[in-house]
């Protein structure tokens, strides 16, 4: 339970980065020991960790507002690895992610993230508006 | 490089059973030794074998025509995981997919499946069209 603790507070610390804009905390974030992926909303895959971080320094450097909050966030540790399924919230956006991290010493690093935009909020949000 | 074909080759099974409306091959494709979770394009996250499961006989029982096809599929295996990327193709619809497989026995097995509607296409398609 502590463990799945620590990678919900990884998955925390990614949201934090990518709200805040914060480039140097978001390459910290993600592994440097495994090849890393990310499939960015409405993107094509993007694979390296060299490109990974090239489109990270674009999108940080306008980061969304309303910031990004992820919300229901589940975590399913399996060894070394790490499956945090999310809502994203912008505003009145919602899109579903997936973010897969290994585990790096004593700590939880990202090696791949997907989001996508979907129709429907998270259940927190429809039972605050009803 | 053979583990990784093993992987690609459990990824054309998934996109097969996908593409014929198979439910029973692509019960056989999910793993049932850790907990699994999908998001199909522009839905919320859907957690848990009989749920995931359940989403997959109401899409197959009326599978995209054109048949889906992957593309640019892509492996890194990482001990007992393999994370699979790659572009799906349904006619001229484009996607964006992340296949997480597990290790069970000989088999590779779906854990997580992600996919999100991309404007671009992949390269060799683009190379045909040029």
């Amino acid at each position: 339970m502590s463990r799945n603790n620590d990678v919900l507070a990884a998955n925390d610390a990614f949201y934090q980065a990518f709200a805040a804009g914060d480039y140097m905390a978001m390459d910290g974030i993600w592994a440097d020991t495994l090849p890393v992926s990310c499939i960015h909303p409405g993107w094509p895959p993007v694979r390296g960790r060299d490109k990974v971080m090239q489109t990270w320094r674009g999108i940080l450097a306008n980061p969304p507002r309303p910031a990004i909050q992820a919300m229901e966030a589940e975590a399913t540790e399996m060894g070394d690895f790490a499956l945090v399924v999310c809502f994203e919230v912008i505003g009145n956006i919602y899109l579903s992610a997936s973010n897969l991290f290994t585990r790096d010493g004593d700590l939880w690093r990202l090696v791949h993230h997907q989001s996508g935009e979907t129709s429907k909020s998270p259940k927190i949000l429809k039972e605050q508006s009803s």
